[in-house]
């Protein structure tokens, strides 16, 4: 069955159709938004949402551990009632879901729930080879992603989570192993351990959270071997252990000569596009060997086709807000008259662990690959800072990365106390270009963690050109240089 | 007795003075620091770190107020020790205190305790009429301020209380009355009702906290009066109420027909600089009627004289930051050939409150004030915000205020969580003079509470002139567009 022609198909409603579906509706009724699945984002459903509420209840439970230091009696009579932190979790979780979902609702018969596939550049058919075919002047394709899991793991049954299942769970545990060690395996693997959890971390490689800094990767790694126990080695394997009367009484994990028993395994391994059973072949353009086309970052169309690729399936930026971005670049060049191109944002990746970690800007790693930059860096442990120390927070570290000769700011990486925070403040600066001077003449409350950030500015300010340094001091008569210059 | 001459001398080895000694010291051997009263600066005292670290305990026992609902059994069973509370402050403002104490230490006979008076512009004389006369080039005027507290209440003895006899006491109340809700007052009457204290605050203004904003102010208001009693009304006046035996078993707090009877009160109605036996009438200079002398706040200077007033003791902006700056603004000037001028940094206030409240930039108040500035305000109520009701921290607003004609950020008032943080984003964006479209330009991940700010910037960005957010849309083809835009 063929349908009349349409402006333009999006597929998925997800965080990047939805943003599309937005600059869609500004300039066309004419469209459908089909979806395979389930709807509310992988962000208010399994993502973002529900690991912070989960992360919430975990540093506030551990929070105890600190009362009796401040003149707080009674902690030892706190508990954390697992299933009921997981019930509350899913109750938000539902009313987060529900804000997603009113949108594709209140869309009626242009919101089509089925499997899309591509019959080429501007024509899609849903449900099969009989399915309805549909005909648009463009196609947004935002399918979005899913956990990787190992079929031969999958096979193991319900013992092995993802983040798809992990949450829809009564009760964890005791034991868990986390395998992957990544944003999402570092966040949950501590706040499962935080509520009582006996966890055990495997990773295969020593770097933690995205993280490529040693000292800050360090930092993280001390802060996280406080709650759990992390093991880098080879590849993890799972095996089953027979309960005697044809059951399973738990897991077995290896890698290399380590062994541990647990009951429940969450893998956290990564995310995978969702692009396979898409119909990208017949679109005429060469796809990579991982099956994925060229799309062009600054306008997301897939080479000069009327085709879209937004959000997590594209695997640029796999975060919320560049899939948002993503979404809106797509919604708009898929309806105008000329396709444009549009800058993306300074790169920002926050992971929501105690301390917080973060790279922003450029990674170190990534400035390293540089080999015509003379990389300066100011750097900060929180072990001595003022206001880290009132709070019992006074852990963790944070670098800042600036050229020598511009005295730019040009990255940073953190493990820090209030690091979500201190990562915008830096975010806004590397993306105004700003001087290590510069963002040195903003007032630095006290006593504030944001003072940790001007040490680590005030180290970098001491390597940086003296020539320059003096032009700033002398010849600007700012208080820049007084803020570059003072006692901390 | 008199002395060979000095380069220059600094009287008060505050905040403001250590930081012009820190200037000094690289231009000179030949000064003295002379201090009267104690050593280690109001801030670690008796101010900023004190107050915190009372915050930091009250808030962390204010928190068992959101376990049950996270999940977490046991609340009930907490409780604060105040005693122990205050035992703890004591001793980390004792190791904040060393840290300051070590610097005047190691300054030898370069150090002198005792009183300072000016008998001219280059000449001092200690510790009264036949105390020893110094001759310097300059001098560094820095004495700093103390606790407004009118001597009818001072007479009524130790029930009446100011910071530089709070944080000394063994234990407090448990009835408790906070005359004065500015700042100061703001944070230590919530501290103290959140450990456990009956508290009573008092105010003539309506305005809390430095506010000016009605809508943050009344959300100020509301999150206060969740943890005490607020009283807004005549001046109060205080009653000594016997005990039948010749001594005081209560203080009777009266402000118009508002009565309380309480065991302690705290006097919180701002500081004084300490001029009044400084001398200043020997400079030659016409003094205000506070006192106070002519002051350049971009060089220090008094009048054109060798001589500079820093920090607290000029009242410019009594902050811990700004004192900083004035100390080395008059430490580099004391010491120049020519006087030179400084930028003074983008203004920043903030209250430690819960919500954070904090005055960004210019003050509404202020920018109302420019009968020819056509202002837009952009508005976030908190109790929606996703990040916050994740963490149980959906209270607050955050007001911000552009030029509706050039889109340029000019200030901000909030009462939201993680304020202080919000504030220094605030703070850069003003500095660097940014639009509300710059601003949206930066990437806000998710979730976290700057997606509020954001709100509250798009918010801005619908309201201004529509030419001019077109131009930014289309023309510059930038992601600003796209931020300005997008859902939340």
């Amino acid at each position: 069955m063929d349908t009349p022609s349409l402006d333009t198909l999006i597929i998925g409603a997800g965080s990047a159709g939805l943003a599309a579906l937005r600059e869609v509706r500004k300039r066309t009724e004419r469209f459908v938004l089909i979806n395979d699945g389930p709807y509310g984002t992988t962000c208010a459903r399994v993502g973002c949402m529900p690991s912070k509420l989960l992360i919430e209840a975990a540093n506030a439970y551990h929070q105890r551990h600190t009362l009796g230091e401040f003149g707080i009696t009674g902690a030892d009579g706190l508990a954390a009632d697992l299933p009921a932190v997981l019930r509350r979790l899913r109750r938000l979780r539902d009313d987060f879901v529900a804000g997603a979902r009113q949108i594709t609702d209140a869309l009626g018969a242009r919101s089509i729930a089925g499997r899309a596939r591509l019959l080429g550049p501007q024509q899609v058919q849903v449900n099969g080879t009989s399915g309805t075919i549909y005909h648009a002047k463009s196609i947004i394709l935002a399918p979005g992603s899913k956990p990787v899991l190992p079929p031969e793991w999958r096979a193991l049954g319900d013992r092995i989570l993802t983040t798809d299942t992990l949450f829809e769970q009564a009760t964890l545990g005791p034991r868990i192993a986390v395998i992957g060690l990544g944003p999402v395996g570092v966040e949950l693997a501590q706040a499962l351990a935080r509520l009582g959890l006996q966890v055990t971390g495997y990773a295969t490689s020593e770097w933690l959270g995205g993280l490529s800094d040693p000292a800050v990767n360090t930092s993280l790694h001390e802060a996280l071997a406080r709650d759990f126990s992390l093991h880098t080695g080879p590849a993890a394997t799972l095996h089953t252990i027979p309960d005697g009367s044809g059951g399973i009484s738990g897991i077995e994990v290896r890698s290399g000569e380590h062994r541990s028993v647990v009951d429940h395994v969450l893998v956290a391994i990564g995310r995978r596009p969702q692009l396979a059973c898409l119909g990208l072949d017949t679109l005429g353009v060469a796809l990579d060997d991982k099956g994925m086309p060229p799309v062009n970052p600054q306008t997301m169309q897939i080479a000069n086709l009327p085709v879209y690729l937004a959000g997590d399936a594209h695997n640029h930026r796999p975060l919320l807000h560049e899939a948002a971005d993503e979404g809106h670049i797509a919604g708009m060049n898929a309806l105008a008259p000329a396709t444009r191109c549009y800058q993306r944002r300074t790169p920002l990746a926050i992971v929501f662990s105690d301390p917080n970690a973060a790279v922003i800007g450029q990674s170190l790693r990534a400035l390293q690959a540089q080999s015509d930059l003379v990389l300066v860096t100011g750097s900060i442990d929180f072990a001595r800072q003022g206001r880290a120390r009132a709070s019992q927070h006074h852990h963790g570290r944070l670098n800042v990365y600036a050229d020598q000769t511009s005295g730019r700011l040009l990255g940073a990486e953190l493990c820090a106390p209030a690091g979500e925070h201190l990562a915008h403040l830096l975010a806004l600066a590397i993306d105004q270009q700003l001087t290590v001077g510069q963002l040195l003449g903003m007032p630095f409350y006290h006593p504030v963690l944001e003072e940790g950030l001007r040490t680590a500015l005030r180290d970098a300010a001491r390597q940086l050109d003296p020539a320059r340094t003096s032009v700033q001091a002398s010849d600007l008569a700012t208080c820049d240089a007084i803020g570059a210059e003072a006692l901390d």
